[in-house]
């Protein structure tokens, strides 16, 4: 059974404060976990229940610790209302310095507060081969438990920068391409997009700052066939990515 | 402020079994209440909170009932954490007999069971004017509130059919093509796909049951460059429509 302060830690670890102050986060379910066990992270703890024990022995024995625990005790210490799986706390990686080159597609997301939409456009991300996303910094947090959920995996394969997206963009305008989704765009079913350069996803309810869009050299829109008024975010990011991908061979 | 008898009939209409009774069911905040108003569809109550009123008062004088409530008694009636507009209880409607006609594209859901899934492919739908949805019986239900807030008012528009999939499909297969998605499907960005047929998306997990699956005459995929698994079947649906919508003039 797992003591009251190994709960109050993992608890403490749905806040970004505590997060950043442990340089730790926290990874529920089997697919996340198994993902997570795979990957580059370095593992902090692991919370596994016996079924989960029994089916992945052969993941587990690769010199992973880890405690057998009840389901009731994993969803106390996470965010699931079920989780008959696992639950681990992992070590926020530092990523690269970030490098950009002419032939690589990135996504910049500018003011996208909703973690479940975050986490659906770094699997999306993935999904397209994109390896590379920047944030402003007032997206949602990369280790916000509800971001790692929605990824669904991919969290442990995507490098996501936070910074100032209006400074990073100006840097990048002369030898990069940069799009930008908007309802007075150009046509996407009417253009042939070659997979190169920057694409800017704006918030849910505002669009893209005035700030942000000042950067852009191309706006592009999803054409409309019924009443609508707008997509949801992550849903429109995919839409415009499987338009930049579909003309490769 | 509301009663404690209309907070719990209010309530109630979460739960499939007392909406059915009542043939009633909730909408909430400020766009979805809006579309409603907008709508055909008869109205049984409606609550609004003062600064709504104001906001919304051209809207509102169009011969509507309401009562102008507390924003603390929305979320008490609601299913919302916060609801600073409004509130409205709709009957439920008759849909016309199902008819589909050889130039119509249409949806198919199989055992598609998150409402938010059902409730984002609903407006993806309304956006690339898809007016027929039909679903299997284990589908979360149309008039579910998590359903209903996640089309964003595309309910008012969708005409959403609960019967069983595999018959009707069978039914269709002389007069209409019928694509599945699938993993094992051929690649949609090689395919020049016309917007006619009835399109099948499968189970957030287990993808189209097999007795469904038999009834389907073309699989499509939508192509992988990355490492994610697979796509959010919503994020799936809005990728595969866009694909029979761009070669339209």
């Amino acid at each position: 059974m797992l003591s009251k302060a190994v709960i109050k830690y993992i608890n403490s670890l749905q806040v970004k404060k505590y997060r950043n102050q442990h340089q730790a986060f926290v990874v529920e379910g089997a697919k996340s976990v198994i993902e997570l066990l795979q990957s580059g992270f370095e593992l902090q703890h692991v919370y596994v229940t016996e079924s989960f024990e029994k089916e992945h022995s052969r993941l587990l024995s690769k010199g992973i610790t880890y405690d057998v625990v009840s389901e009731a005790d994993l969803v106390r210490a996470g965010t699931y209302a079920s989780n008959n799986a696992a639950l681990a706390v992992a070590h926020m990686r530092q990523l690269p310095t970030i490098t950009i080159r002419p032939t690589d597609l990135v996504l910049a997301l500018d003011d996208i507060r909703d973690p479940g939409n975050i986490g659906t456009i770094i699997r999306i991300a993935d999904w397209y081969g994109i390896e590379t996303i920047v944030c402003s910094e007032t997206c949602a947090d990369f280790y916000n438990p509800k971001v790692i959920a929605a990824t669904m995996g991919s969290f442990t394969r995507m490098q996501v920068y936070y910074l100032n997206l209006e400074n990073w963009l100006q840097q990048h305008a002369t030898m990069h391409q940069i799009y930008g989704a908007s309802l007075d765009g150009e046509n996407i079913h009417q253009m042939k997009l070659k997979p190169q350069g920057i694409v800017v996803m704006g918030n849910e309810a505002n669009g893209i700052r005035p700030e942000v869009a000042r950067q852009i050299n191309r706006l592009i829109k999803i054409p409309a066939f019924g009443h609508a008024e707008s997509l949801n975010v992550a849903t429109a990011t995919a839409i415009i990515i499987d338009n930049f991908r579909r003309w490769e061979l």
